[in-house]
């Protein structure tokens, strides 16, 4: 798509309509007394949150933001190949993939040994290393990537429309909270200032069972729990702009790293449409305890500095539609919750924090809204889990535990790279200080799967087993995100992703790869374990299931078998893997897999699987990896649902 | 995609929103006095016109529609390859794939010689041959589709949005029109009644330079014109019906031709949202004369049918979401316009008729819909050609020239399909009625192309040049659809597919494919193909394009050399190649590509394209090819161009 070349325009590129159809203004109803679940802020970890509790009809959420409206120009803008997997989930992925601009190839210049006041490209590496995800790492105004969320959350059956021109004021939580029971209260009380026209500084009070902030880094939800965001002070500042440009800059539509001999540091991020570009600038060194807003920084003195680091190429900007002055400085929370560290085994968390509202970093690597998104899906499915009765509250502590620790991961990463790319070009082999753009680029490709996001590990704990029987499945570690590989499924022969089944929906999955011999019949494994899930007093699925719901509503099993689609008999095949849903009890003919032989592509090879004793790969409701179990390990699978899951009511 | 699962429910799957949104409910305004086209019907023909014009903000069109609102409930549902390759070009490929059910494989189904009363699988293909196209054939309902044509339509530059409820009562012909000029006047007048509320029965006149019948096979603009469906009366019976229902039948979700013994014949297609299928099911023989709506058949007469033919198999119906009963009859209109045959070289057509106006046939073969849409691309380009004074009016000739031979072939062709697939299964070697239903396969898979569209070859004509050249492009034929294969574009390293840069613009397109050692420098014939086209006196891209337009507005001309794309230099290349563009005179990086290295997917290859000497491929607005010529051929390039483009004023 190309978009932006008479000028920049916000807004959907498909219908080049500015501001919001009749039906998605914003709404001016006053918020309700009480809700489930009070998201504050629409950035992408409160839209992503609001996105996954918007599939779900029974839960009341509410979310507010301070800006009047959506935001038309966002500052985020890079798209790792995780989070278009995780878009995937809420059914958008091919909206991004369409509109975005791919980041194919980085590019890395330094000065030129002859003339060092002239950069030259001294390395090129492909963006993504082959096979690390079905997709492509992107690029895409933060703006458009809300549009998405908003669409997916006022579709939804829970129905989600924002409330803006909404201020917190404060929070207050119920010492007497923490029961546990659902039914219990609503232990959040907040107080809400509005900015509307016609009632400004009116003040609404909303009680909530929970309260999470998805305020950014001055988070008031952050301030009133009690948390700081605590790390280095910043002392570099740096330029960020978009702009409609002309260059003879060779590399002017690939992402490129720039360092120059005297006049500092550029990232370039082309952005989507063909035509705008993103341009980091390094600024002059701060000094201590300097603030950006002191230094009266304008839009031309990063196009000077710009242009100054380009030489020999031409920069000439026709149009700048968004620009900042930032400081890098990275700052974590110790704790993502209001539970005190040393409470966490007689007290549940109500109020958590998620995004820059707990860690803040440079956008240098791409991360920040990722991670904030990874926060958002994270404690979504939780949430729901919790406030639908499948699951104890106990499952909340998990999102700090785990989140937590991503983020001070990000932060060590993102501290390095910032380290090493605003330091000076190394001038020779006694330079101590400087840094040589080969060691920078060695260390980003050897951090590429972080920085697409595939990297994210969780520790084992209830929610994810141990690795046991890791050996079952070695290309799908417990832990990480479920690695999709493509399948054919047996009931239509249509090639799909067989990652791709794993919804934004809360459901959890079994994926149970078949022996080599096993073919469907009542003597195989698959068969076997089919029989005891839909009638073993013990089944996971039975204890799980609410009476009188579809069969695959909390745990949804799948199958691969290892043989040609053609060679398996469908009418053969196990009545629960041809569930009957619905008012009408229709089949659901979406559980049965076969491999795709075409070469290189049979997922049993792709990720390891043992194709002699097969396995059941168990992946939670945001994708990643719980567990990996023998086929026949009945009681193994059994234990693992019931630590986490609560018997149906 | 799963939908449908707890009953049948219309409109977009993703916003379960039932009837428009405000800002698409049906205008309430008079039509206006003027406009450059009427098209009269808002079916697959009349939409994918209106979309094409819609890319023209300075072409007025006017479409209107008898009933009071778009449809939600469609007849046709099958889209072959090539129409999902045209949805590309509307940009909206990636919508259908998502929603539509996709045809993997078809298995055919006969008498079981052991017991003739009960079916059984005798055979089962792909249902589209590799590398046909880098599309599959799928199947959705012709509303989804209606609606996708309308956010195009909508959102184009020319904004067009349909008129309901307006019926066309008849047409008038200026009969001293034709003087070709476009200044001259609006030739045609339409009196058309309305039938809105308090609008009933009101009559408004509209005159155009145009009118378009896409008003099915009861047309009153063929009415008008004096032209009539001319072919075989018919006399066998056929009832379709959409179900939701419960089969243990194991292709249930395959399309399935099946033949039983004595109980008729059935097709099975499966349909979008994992639940919903449609059955064609053969009635008894109607007596000749005999039309079926004498016949009171109920769809309980066609449930029954349908469950004697799929013995031994179990099919409960659950809901019949839409059903109808129909007679196979194949007829043909002997001309698409309204100049007869002996006065084409002295009158200049004004009226055309398209789709099921001037072709109908069975649903058989899943070609009605792909058909009709076919002849709105076709003489969408031509109009918009001729109203903006790109081209001379002559050009209109062309429309019934090229579409009613493919009409003609198209017809033939369902005849026989039809004429086999309704015989009953041959019994033995002495039953000479009978067709053994390995003929009808064997017949299906010989005509694989044709039902996917790709088989679809123009004559030579002016705007489809002769086979001279066609050694330098041997997988890429003049007259048929330009064959899209992937590529790598140069300047951001992106895989694309090079078909998919032929958008529904308007625009001709150039492809030069450089011979092996061209790297784009000034002594190669890329270079001098450059040089020449944007400074020669002769230059085609100098003589149309109008002063101040984009150098790319009129004709496209994108370059795909034969390196490895980290060996070539983006700053060496022609100027051509980098056109500046828009107001701010930003540079296009979208005009150079490379083969894709992976084994299997060098264009060169896979196209046939001559290494050593490269070559011309010139593509029509509507992606056929319309010539091929040798990389130097200036003076042919030209003189091609000449016969079909005015020049630019």
């Amino acid at each position: 798509m190309q978009f932006h070349y008479n000028g920049f325009t916000p807004g959907d590129p498909t219908t080049a309509r500015i501001g919001n159809p009749e039906d998605t203004r914003p709404r001016r109803d006053p918020l309700p007394e009480e809700c489930d679940v009070l998201i504050v802020g629409c950035g992408p970890a409160g839209l992503t949150l609001a996105a996954q509790l918007a599939a779900f009809a029974d839960i009341k959420t509410c979310i507010i933001e301070q800006k009047d409206d959506r935001i038309t120009l966002g500052q985020a803008d890079g798209i790792a190949c995780r989070t278009v997997e995780m878009f995937e989930a809420f059914d958008f992925a091919e909206r991004v993939l369409k509109e975005a601009c791919w980041i194919n190839e980085t590019s890395f210049w330094r000065p030129d040994p002859e003339t060092p006041d002239h950069i030259y490209r001294s390395g090129r590496i492909q963006d993504t290393e082959d096979g690390l995800s079905e997709f492509p790492h992107v690029v895409l105004n933060q703006a458009r990537v809300h549009d998405f969320y908003l669409d997916v959350m006022r579709n939804g059956p829970g129905h989600i429309v924002p409330y803006y021109s909404r201020r917190l004021l404060d929070l207050e939580v119920d010492p007497n909270a923490g029961t546990g029971a659902r039914a219990s209260s609503h232990p959040v009380t907040a107080r809400i200032e509005r900015s509307d026209a016609g009632h400004e500084g009116d003040v609404e009070t909303i009680r909530a069972r929970y309260v999470v902030g998805c305020d950014g880094a001055r988070s008031v939800v952050r301030h009133e729990i009690g948390r700081k965001l605590v790390g280095d002070s910043a002392n570099q500042a740096w330029g960020v702009m978009d702009v409609l440009a002309v260059s003879d800059f060779p590399d002017f539509r690939m992402k490129a790293a720039i360092h120059s001999a005297n006049e500092g540091n550029a990232i370039l991020i082309p952005r989507e449409g063909g035509f705008l570009v993103r341009l980091y600038i390094e600024l002059d060194k701060l000094n201590e305890n300097e603030r950006v807003a002191n230094k009266n920084i304008t839009v031309d003195h990063i196009i000077a500095a710009a242009q100054r680091i380009f030489r020999p190429y031409s920069l000439e900007v026709k149009e700048v539609p968004w620009w900042s002055v930032y400081e890098i400085g990275q700052r974590l929370c110790d704790k993502f919750d209001d539970v005190p560290e040393d409470q966490i085994a007689t007290r549940l968390p109500h109020v958590f924090i998620t995004g820059d509202a707990c860690h803040t970093h440079s956008p240098k690597a791409g991360q920040g809204m990722n991670v904030s998104m990874g926060d958002g899906f994270n404690l979504g499915w939780k949430l729901a889990a919790v406030l639908q009765g499948r699951s104890a509250p106990e499952l909340l502590h998990s999102y700090s535990g785990e989140r937590q620790t991503i983020a001070k991961q990000l932060i060590d990463f993102d501290r390095e790279l910032a380290r090493m790319f605003s330091a000076r070009p190394k001038t020779g082999p006694d330079d101590t200080e400087g840094v040589d753009p080969a060691e920078f680029q060695k260390y980003f490709v050897q951090h590429g799967r972080f920085t697409a996001g595939t990297a994210i590990h969780y520790a084992a704990s209830d929610i994810c087993g141990g690795h046991d029987n890791q050996h079952l499945a070695a290309g799908l570690t417990t832990g990480m995100r479920f690695h999709s590989a493509p399948v054919i499924r047996l009931a239509d022969a249509k090639p799909i992703h067989l990652g791709h089944t794993v919804k934004a929906d809360g459901r959890w999955r079994v994926f149970a790869f078949a022996a080599s011999d096993d073919q469907g019949g009542p003597d195989g494994k698959i068969a076997q374990l089919c029989d005891w899930l839909e009638n073993g007093t013990d089944s996971p699925i039975r204890r799980a299931t609410p009476k009188g719901a579809d069969l695959d509503s909390v745990i949804d099993l799948r199958v691969v078998f290892q043989k040609y689609h053609r060679d398996l008999r469908l009418d053969k095949m196990p009545a629960l893997l041809l569930p009957t849903k619905g008012r009408h009890a229709l089949r659901d003919y979406e559980k049965i897999y076969c491999p795709d032989l075409n070469p290189g592509q049979d997922i049993f090879d792709m990720r390891g699987i043992d194709r002699a004793r097969g396995c059941m790969v168990v992946v939670r409701p945001d994708q990643y990896v719980a567990n990996i179990l023998p086929l026949d390990d009945n009681a193994g699978l059994a234990a693992f649902f019931q630590r986490i899951m609560l018997p149906a009511m």
